[in-house]
């Protein structure tokens, strides 16, 4: 079990912090400018809090730092932990900006849709690169121990590309989400009766290719339905746009 | 407890066969013109089956027929069923349609996508119309009795804009999943590792609604992460347009 600092105290800090306690490690210190919100999690997680860099704990085995992408050089400036694991959380981010904190950096980078609100910890999926082989070793490990067989090694051009795959799946369906709710309040509809179905057709994707599941109007070319649903978006301009875009996408097939 | 004639032996027909018999009812017949199929059906069922309309049996308080929407009429003009209440499922189709089979005739419209292949039973919300008092209530107690509270009287109208909302949430999404499970597929990238992502932003609209969960490069308006993105996706022209698209879509805001 390792002694862990978390720097940071946004939704992926606060979510990676539940799963290392979850897991049995121990949360040495939580350390972030933002003094409401680090003594908050140092609370829930009955540990010490901090609010300057120059009273980082030298006593942790790994040091995760969950800050927003521009903010890692920055902190990585006023750093020095020589010996020591770290590793920033970012998708996008070269582990080299880690470098002159210590030898042992790395990246500790959480595939997964993070909110301090959860209630159930989801499953995470993490993918680690680290610049030796200890804090490949290290941060490995530690990645297993929340994440299970979901854990891989993993390069910057790798990462880059899964985060693309997670805007499309993420935030695209998130924004088609939001318009359904949308078009349900203008049309006096209750969303909450669509919620069955968006779980229905994301718990699909396990059992079935989505390429091999699809269906309605556009790719059974019902052009009558679909001109029937265009006639109904009249007022919902947005929609619409998104309605016309997808027909034609799913008609021409083959991605 | 409801005897049931089920008309039709497609993934709708399957499904809302084996919620029936999951509440207590008794499918007492399988219609279908797929002998095949009617005889699965009906051995899963413990039941008999038919192929053809004229053997029909007598016997059933409702006819549920489960079929394609053009198919509807088409069966409706062989069809006398006086005094029984029968009931078609499509979301866009006229209860009129069965005027001149019985009095008692309605629709009963299940908002989920449905396939024979499910292991386990979604959650089906129900919206049911009838043409008398009768048709209205038998119609509504069967719905109760497979959907609890997602159940409600609905209209024409009405229904076609839930299927609209049911393809924007169910089609389009389906089609973003399958793009980038062919972004993957290219990429050397396991799909299956997004498979925690999809679910919990799925699942997460039950938690808070979708205009405030909104996440991601488009939404914090950052470029420089976009045209990383746009220039990784050269060779998946589809998935670029669409990239391209929402990402427009979402920082334009307001649905």
């Amino acid at each position: 079990m390792k002694k862990i600092v978390i720097i940071g105290s946004g939704n992926v800090a606060a979510v990676l912090g539940r799963k290392f306690r979850a897991a049995g490690h121990t949360i040495i210190q939580v350390l972030s400018r933002n003094s409401m919100e680090a003594s908050r999690l140092a609370y829930e997680w009955d540990t010490e809090s901090a609010n300057y860099l120059s009273l980082i704990s030298q006593h942790g085995d790994v040091y995760v730092m969950a800050v927003s992408d521009h903010a890692i050089a920055e902190l990585a400036k006023d750093l020095l932990l020589p010996d020591k694991v770290i590793a920033h959380t970012a998708a996008s981010v070269n582990m080299d900006v880690l470098k002159d904190v210590s030898p042992h950096h790395g990246v500790f980078y959480p595939l997964q849709s993070l909110r301090k609100e959860m209630i159930f910890l989801p499953e995470i999926p993490v993918f680690t690169e680290g610049a030796t082989p200890k804090a490949r070793q290290v941060l490995l490990e530690l990645a297993s121990s929340i994440a299970g067989e979901e854990t891989r090694p993993s390069t910057l051009d790798e990462r880059i590309r899964l985060h693309v795959a997670a805007v499309v799946v993420n935030n695209f369906t998130n924004h088609l989400y939001q318009l359904a709710e949308e078009f349900c309040r203008k049309e006096n509809l209750d969303f909450r009766l669509l919620w069955p179905l968006i779980e229905e057709t994301a718990t699909r994707v396990k059992e079935i290719s989505p390429s091999k599941s699809q269906t309605g109007p556009a790719i059974r070319g019902d052009e009558e339905t679909i001109q029937k649903h265009l006639a109904l978006l009249d007022n919902h301009p947005q929609l619409k746009e998104v309605y016309t875009f997808f027909s034609l996408q799913i008609k021409r097939g083959e991605a």
